[in-house]
């Protein structure tokens, strides 16, 4: 059986497992006040460009809390979130920034992007609206890097909504929880770009060979006061936050995130070719790790015997709709037997 | 140097980091909808003598998440939970109760633990007051084992505890981040006790020797209904939850997680032999992994050139409280090197 | 200057105020716990043909407050509330529902109304969604008669409405801030239907000649249980309680609360037809007391010299939209000064 | 029948009453956006000796409602709120403060009051604990003037509060629900005085004669940025505003307010006397119009024929705690009555 549902369906990439193995005796400090997370911060700051005395770095286990806890840091009692309606606060976390007692305020999804002109747009109507101070303003812009449906934003797209955010002093916030992906995917993106657009973003790491994981950076810490806090009362401190430190240090000692976002999406390439040489359409055209199509049923029926893959629902009577990932884990072996089974 | 901080400062114990190792490119499904997850809840629901199809078990990765999503879970909006001043959630989790929207509503701590009888004073009182619609209504009691004095509850005052939450219908909730520390010292109580006395318990992993995990178990599983939901919504659902499945595996596959209490406890009862003989006396008297000692400042210096404890704070001029705990790590070396230190 | 701002920028119908001022020395209990709020209550379920032993009326001071408390008190800890994209709930409360932890999940707007069908799919969809368990569960379905757009549903709508909450077990709340205007203008619809159709509606006060004030009216009372703490909690319960056990007793001891609707609704009518007979279109089609009308910039400018009503913003540059709104304080001098100045 | 219940058993002060009576066709803008607010935010500001600029005045309906949107505008979502044990908002509303998200850290109750010197050494506890940042930080103090046991501050036990406060640069709020009577027993305490020494506190009028209402001045109004929009979140924006504005220019024209105070205190410490006099003891030496006596049963018993007071629970077998308190609407008829009655 070959296995393409999702990207965190293994354990951790070897080299990031042996990083929390081979330290398993040492001991530290808890709550993420050791030297393995201090160590993993500073790389971390230093590849993406920014100023250890301004900038800084927080570890948190997975993505929902994550988004949670950021964006209740960033905003105040009376402010919202904007996101496109597909984005994964508005979908697929049970209302997790409602329980934080904030709205998600929704602009029309592109392919899962939003718009730079609809958002000024919404934020000028906001503000033009008599009515505005009986309303919840928008106080933080949530945007996925790559988004939900794979797609990533250009450096002109990413520029203008920056820009956008700026001018109307909105902090910008990016879930990165496959960043590493979209960042391979990128002709003109670098996580420097992303580190220097943004004013919040995470460098996911569940979905990118870790355990567990993800690395909050944000350029002006004092976006985020008292935020270990904050953190701790949404239950997003780990005791042993030495694991984080750990297995960041592992993926950006020597270019090893990169290295599983180039790998992934040269895969997701070829495994694109491959329905593409058979006839298959992609109904969105994503550059990165996952892969939309819509095939026959008899097809599905046919590949899911020997693989494993998403259902998106049925397209017709005699077509549905299906997802494709690649992981770190994923190899060209699997991609050859794909190719035989189509 | 030899450390005796804190439980949680090395990683996993040798067993339950290989349970991880080993399966490391095993594929599953995200979320605990796996096997892992299936077979460790089945054996846990074995181990505490419950009923497969009343009762279940939920999987969360850290301490402070699971108190605020289980009392989340069993409070209604115009409850509040009782617990011990001195209790975890009233003092050390950043107000994560009250961010759900909750009071805590305190109790005396005698030793870390509640009174049944001032208990029960507390919820006649409570309905007695003409105006107890404008109060917090008591809809859940917490409590620790062992609590965070290191002290326990007895069969019999755990018992009269759990009888009048009983009569009262108000669920009993048992935080057992150190559940098999408190075993091992328990003369009485066997964790069948614990789960057929408690509604929901949690067995602690992070003090136990997991990497991170909690294992909630709750009796009648109706008490937390869509509780999944909560979970996300809490962001306390672990994308890879298999690791949890894994870990708790091993814990209660071969009877592990009572020999690493038993294991703490024998070397902390040690610890205190020797502080006793040298005529330092505890100034709690607490039979579990954490002890707690008066001792004089210099002897403080000295220990402090070659281990690790944590200081309680000063008692008069010339002597401070301090803290020794054991853990999976602590070998009968270290002991004897404290020994030789004193 | 003649006044259609809105419905609320005068004091209390004389009768409504009256009852207040012949009882100001009478003393009572606070919190509601008085013979006035006992007599308009029973009132209340009677002209609403709901049974005493049930059914169940509470009183609060503004429709924001009832809004976020009632729909609180509906919803679990997991669940959202349905509501069209233009509900007030969803755009003019500052986010009340979201301050209470749940999410508004809105459907399209038809006028301010929402569609029994779409509503019907989108529970359909939600649980045939295989990760609905990720997602906000619709556990109220809130609607306003009339919308904010003046629209009302018909009996068959409702019904509709209603039967789909049924067959899905999710409790229909009806927002009648202004449900003396929409029962006026209805054609087929008594304040006994909405009654029955609903499990929770309230009769608005504030914008019917109170000087404040909603009556929550509860079906089936298990539904809201400690609601009163509830409201307490909200800060949503008056002191003087019998403030709003007098007016509301004026306004249906002899159907005051009725004719104030019929009061409007005819003068609206008047006051629609000398806009239409001079050849300006309404853009939305409300049969109730909000008139929405497209009117040249220059008789804008015009009118505005002597009368006053609300900018809706503008239409293309020529011309606007405009609200006019009658009230209890409205008189037939008044439309025919408007129509002297067209 | 002679009634010593509470203070908000009757409607409003005839000045109070007649000034919304007067007004009550006179059109004006909603939500407090009116000049009747305007003329009163004006006179309240000037009453208190601050300076227009710089302060402002906020208007809502209810204690509860005003405590819970202030504190949270306060705190940010890591912070507390101090207050004594006995506090209203700790005991009597229902947990409104932990469903705004935020804890009551509470301090010894010294009749009613906290202690400066205890609220020092707790604050500089809380930053002298290692684990601060696992801990609530104290965001905020409240007091109560005068306190729900009748008490008031001294000059200078409110001036050493206010600079343990501000040297610790945390905004002291005071909860005046009976500000004036308390400010009638005062001897060397003015409004200005109290406005001088919080940084916000609330002109209750709920308890002082208005039908409802709370004057909520708050010296430096950048403390509470964007907080109409709160107000309106918590549902504590009255549409019709202008009821508030009305009551409290009639409140503060001609000083009406302070004389409500003196008839009160006049009149509470003539109904002492009387019980002094026939030798019933207060248990709790209250200046203000709250009284609390111990009285033999069968005297309450007697008394109970012809008034009505609180019973505040039993002292021994044949005693009670009973609590009278005086109102603008007591005479000196109704003292003279009880005085025949004893």
């Amino acid at each position: 059986m070959i296995h393409f549902d999702c990207d965190y369906m293994a354990g951790a990439h070897p080299a990031v497992l042996q990083a929390i193995v081979k330290n398993n005796f040492t001991q530290t400090s808890g709550y993420g006040a050791d030297d393995f997370c201090r160590a993993a911060k500073a790389k971390i700051l230093d590849v993406c460009g920014l100023d250890k005395d301004n900038s800084e770095v927080f570890f948190m286990v997975g993505g929902t809390q994550t988004n949670s806890t950021v964006i209740d840091g960033l905003l105040d009692r009376t402010q919202g979130v904007v996101a496109a309606e597909t984005g994964h606060i508005n979908v697929h976390e049970s209302g997790a920034i409602e329980l934080s007692g904030h709205k998600v305020l929704s602009l029309p999804s592109r392919d899962g992007k939003i718009d730079a002109c609809e958002l000024e747009t919404f934020v000028k109507n906001f503000y033009a609206d008599d009515s505005w101070e009986h309303m919840v303003a928008p106080g933080a812009v949530y945007i996925s890097f790559p988004t939900e449906l794979g797609t990533i934003y250009s450096k002109d797209e990413l520029s203008a909504i920056s820009k956008v955010c700026r001018e109307n002093n909105i902090p910008l916030y990016i879930d990165g929880a496959r960043l590493g992906h979209g960042l391979a995917a990128a002709k003109d993106l670098t996580i420097k770009d992303i580190a220097k657009l943004s004013d919040v973003f995470y460098i996911g790491g569940t979905k990118m060979g870790a355990l567990f994981g993800e690395a909050v950076v944000c350029q002006d810490k004092t976006r985020l006061p008292r935020f270990f806090t904050l953190m701790k009362a949404h239950g997003s401190v780990l005791a042993k936050g030495r694991l984080l430190g750990m297995q960041y240090a592992a993926f950006f000692e020597d270019g090893l995130y990169f290295e599983i976002g180039k790998h992934t999406v040269r895969l997701a390439m070829r495994l694109r070719s491959i329905f593409e040489s058979k006839g298959y359409r992609p109904f969105i055209d994503s550059p990165t790790n996952q892969q939309f199509f819509i095939l026959p049923n008899e097809v599905i029926d046919l590949l899911l015997k020997e693989a494993t893959f998403e259902y998106w629902g049925p397209r017709g009577e005699k077509e549905s709709k299906v997802r494709f990932v690649t992981s770190w884990e994923t190899t060209d072996e699997d991609i050859d037997k794909l190719a035989e089974l189509l």
